[in-house]
């Protein structure tokens, strides 16, 4: 099932940009949880348009649970299912671009794997719209993870060219995720915050936009998780990670970084750490080795390319005609999706701990 | 099944380094292909070790196939296992290994996870050694797509700070791949090649080693590969490159690159192509549009850390009295595990192309 | 996950009996479809309650399809989901269920595996409402192979001693398959049919239910279906047959009965059939030798049992205080769920053939 | 992966008659297990041929453990290979077949799939040889679910018209299973069993073979066990039992008998067991009902075919001439392949209990 992922923990994305709806079924949350549906809302809409930063449209985004819970509204072990409605869609803004692909969208590729009868109105299956049921499934394994003491929180580690501190330079406390959460622009530093919004608000005033990295901390992860050779934390993370649109690389600890190190600067020595315990002196390898998490923070970074729609002139091709043409998207769109990003990066990770730990 | 990638064309990977073999159980070759055993014996030899640059264990690696063969030779439907013995293990090398774990090494993974009963000889079911199946598959795998046109290359993109030209810069051209396989450091530029040798001399005479990347490109890739939402051509090709030991981050066309641009420096714009199609006048999407191929080259990069085992003294933990250590490793190991890999990246790429076009 | 069936054309299935809905999102189904609903309602019919043979309860059964169709209304490529209100739903009639399991139903497993949290109302997800959904998801894959030219069509074999004849006896024909699914009793035989009404009305006038046994054929069918060794003809229909509620057995040709022949009387021949063509002389083996589909009409009987609920006292146990208690069932039952059966038991041939054909 | 069973106990099984060698691959069997090889031989050693009632073919079927187990020899938490060379085959009892398909035979279809390249000898991936790899499996799943108090035993129910008792007339008790696995024919009744010799001689002298059933039972399972809606215990079992060859029903409990009982004779009454319990006062329902496990004892039965291969004459096609030929199938065969079956039901009844258990 190629919209699914996940073993245990499985969370199935569904839905059109302008369909009806989209959402998430769920299995494997176990029977008997309250859950706190308030919480999963103020999750979700952490990714929600808003502010000057993100696009104008307005979603309510409210999920919608129709299956999966009992009379009293805990979880009875059936499939859950949430729908969100898709309320706010104005199908007319995309009616153009059936014909003319965006560069750098898919457009064309969709066009190339379904033919003409893909849903073209808003990117159809390909939309940043299927990010909310990802949130909202992330809301929901939040909730089960974090009664072991997980806790994950996540920050933009970049846009353009200004760039944050790093997590391993806080001494991976999890004391800032609150904070991050609540911030317009999630950043560790106020200073690199600014400069932030300085390059989104360059770039959407030149009708262009901006890229962005992410990077994100789990702490309160117990060693032993991640089976080899191909189910191993990263290869799962990566899996999920890859599925959100724009992401174009992932890294684990130092990732490329790692490629330029010596064997001596890179490895983390081993120290007794209480009672008996391990830990290492530093956390360069991020958490996981051999694909088997050590007990250490994980620590992950993704890169998002800029928002492929913008207002600057392209060019195209009809795919009727063949013929050259030039595009303006003149639709509503982020200048950084990156921004918007950030907690469904974490909605990846807690799914697939979830999916690890249950 | 952990150890497996692929739902058409599967490849299950087993063995410890010194368990009596290792092998992959390949499901999905189509029945009545002579499989070309010269062009995977060789393609295998150029992960073997040899020369002055990589570990002096030798190994024969020739696979032996038990199954899925017909009394004349060709495949026949059923599934194929190749067992490659390990005739060369010194288990005595690593007769310490077992309380001491190595920094940056899953010695210590392997332990939380299974306890005293994991095979600590030579890393076990970690080791390395485990690409040497994961090549013959590749080499398998290979003589599907290529019957389509495809071809893959890849080349040593860097070590330490060496770096080579990318493949971008070459214009897609597979003309190189030939070279680059006979050569013992394949880098585009023989510059390059001399520097990364020099990388690789000085961290071993250190007793130390280096970390590196590689990047790999696969030209003649149809159109319309790749499943939304999480089958796309990258969660796929990660799934599999994090399985590779040593791999710390993966990256498509402009990947972290891409986070420092603007939507209209990273765009490909569209333009015709012959009779009626379509092309990209750039190629910074690295041929994946939303998951799904493009047509274009499809370009990616791997970073993998320096070898963890290093001749150097460092410190670590005994297992069973919890006392600090100090750990200096002797047995025989790459200085460098970026330049055997690069067969094993190309190997991840068949499989996944293998998968995606069977 | 297991609430889903097939690996390419996936179906799963998902709600309670009072839940808001059940439903069923499907995965696979091609790109440009015009799918035939009027068709696919009237199929969800033939399971629908009426009549004086089966429960008063009414349900509009109206699946309404949220996502996966472009604007066109045709499917664009993305997963189908259906829904279909639960709209009759008395939960006060299954209020003292919750601590006396009825006999013969999952009420007890349920409480078992899923604890308190489980959800009572009308059976939870262990509810023949759950059929509806499948039979929306078997009207959808007919569309598929019936283009290749297979049709299916099924009878009731038997209900308690009334039995019908076989269609091995009707010389393998779909002749019959459009009566059949006009029929409030879809027997072969009329004689047959008005035994099978009175062993019905027998039982519910004594507050009692009764068993029956299906019997399907699928005619059409390509050879060479089925995949070695546990994804054979047999393995892939047992695994969703058994997911109907109340199936007790499958068997495919003679079924139980060839374990009473001797191999020269089971044995079918072979004999040439047109330009080069091999057909068997007869069909005893039911259309799938070796797991795999021999181009012969397949054949297979499904047991049901009889309804679990009926208006009889019997003896149960309160769960929460261990004591013995009686119980007689008040709510609306069909005294033979076999009946309501056919078409579930079709839609899982279609969707199992949809799965191999696609 | 289609050659496999299972999710988190996962066997797979390969190879072919008159391939080098036949095996197993075992994924999830936790590290630090010392199996008891001596048993599993044991085990295996009952379906291997031997007296006047099976095929004079000689096995040695020693498997050889090649992967997954640490120096001192116990599971060290990566998968287990089995390999069990084909010592014995004779190919040039099976050179015809290739032309001349038997009746009743996978021949046909194998031919129909994969044409040309099927390995022909011995029935290839179809042989029941593929029943050793199957045993083995099992006896290293048994000392999983043996653990935690579970039993499992068989017998045969039926050869042609010679019947035995049912399990369900022994009150369920678990002693006889260690006489019957001791007896050349495993029949509950000494009188069935001479009757069943019978069947099979005068079979044999006749040159033809005869069908028969098994019946199997599993005591000390836990409620609970069984995943709704298609991962319940039946369909788990069905899908394995399925793969074995000749298998052509599955049942439960009552089976196709339910079909014909009214609902007041096969629900099993809930009475009081011990301090809080609850058990059945029958056990019509074979120990599952809605999918899942009661925790009463677990009861199948297993149709399988006669011995398609037959020394009789019997009709068939040559596959490259299109005519009609005679065929008298020469080589060594079992006159009733559902004696030999035996202890493959129960492995495969191990196998589903291993995989939902772990």
């Amino acid at each position: 099932m190629s919209n699914s992922v996940g073993s245990r923990f499985v969370v199935y994305i569904f839905g059109q940009s302008h369909a009806p709806c989209v959402g998430a079924l769920i299995e494997g949350v176990p029977a008997g949880i309250a859950l706190d549906m308030a919480r999963i809302e103020a999750f979700m809409a952490r990714r929600a348009p808003g502010g000057g930063l993100a696009t104008g449209r307005r979603e309510t985004d409210a999920p919608r649970v129709v299956a999966g819970l009992n009379e009293g509204g805990k979880t009875c072990g059936a499939p859950l299912l949430a729908l969100i409605e898709n309320s706010d869609a104005r199908s007319k803004d995309y009616d153009t671009l059936g014909d003319t692909p965006r560069p750098g969208h898919a457009d064309y590729t969709a066009y190339m794997k379904f033919g003409a009868a893909r849903d073209v109105r808003g990117g159809g299956q390909f939309s940043g719209r299927l990010t909310a049921p990802l949130c909202f499934a992330g809301g929901v394994a939040m909730q089960l993870p974090e009664l072991r003491g997980v806790r994950v929180g996540s920050h933009i580690a970049s846009i353009g060219n200004a760039e944050d501190k790093r997590f391993d330079e806080m001494g991976g406390d999890a004391a800032a995720f609150a904070d991050l959460a609540a911030k317009e622009i999630p950043a560790l530093s106020d200073a690199a915050a600014e400069n932030m919004r300085a390059e989104i608000t360059t770039a959407r005033e030149a009708g262009d936009s901006v890229g962005g990295a992410v990077e994100v901390m789990a702490v309160g992860i117990p060693a032993g998780l991640g089976e080899p050779m191909f189910d191993g934390v990263e290869n799962v993370l990566a899996s999920i990670l890859f599925g959100i649109p724009g992401v174009r690389g992932v890294e684990f600890g130092c990732g490329f970084e790692a490629a330029k190190m010596r064997g001596s600067q890179h490895n983390d020595a081993f120290v007794p750490e209480g009672a008996g315990g391990i830990k290492t002196a530093t956390n360069r390898h991020g958490g996981v080795l051999g694909g088997i998490s050590s007990g250490m923070p994980l620590i992950i970074r993704v890169a998002f390319k800029p928002t492929p729609s913008i207002a600057m002139e392209q060019e195209t091709v009809s795919l009727s005609s063949g013929e050259a043409r030039k595009l303006s998207v003149s639709g509503r769109h982020d200048p950084c999706i990156a921004l918007r990003a950030v907690p469904c990066v974490e909605a990846a990770i807690w799914i697939a701990l979830a999916d690890m730990m249950i």
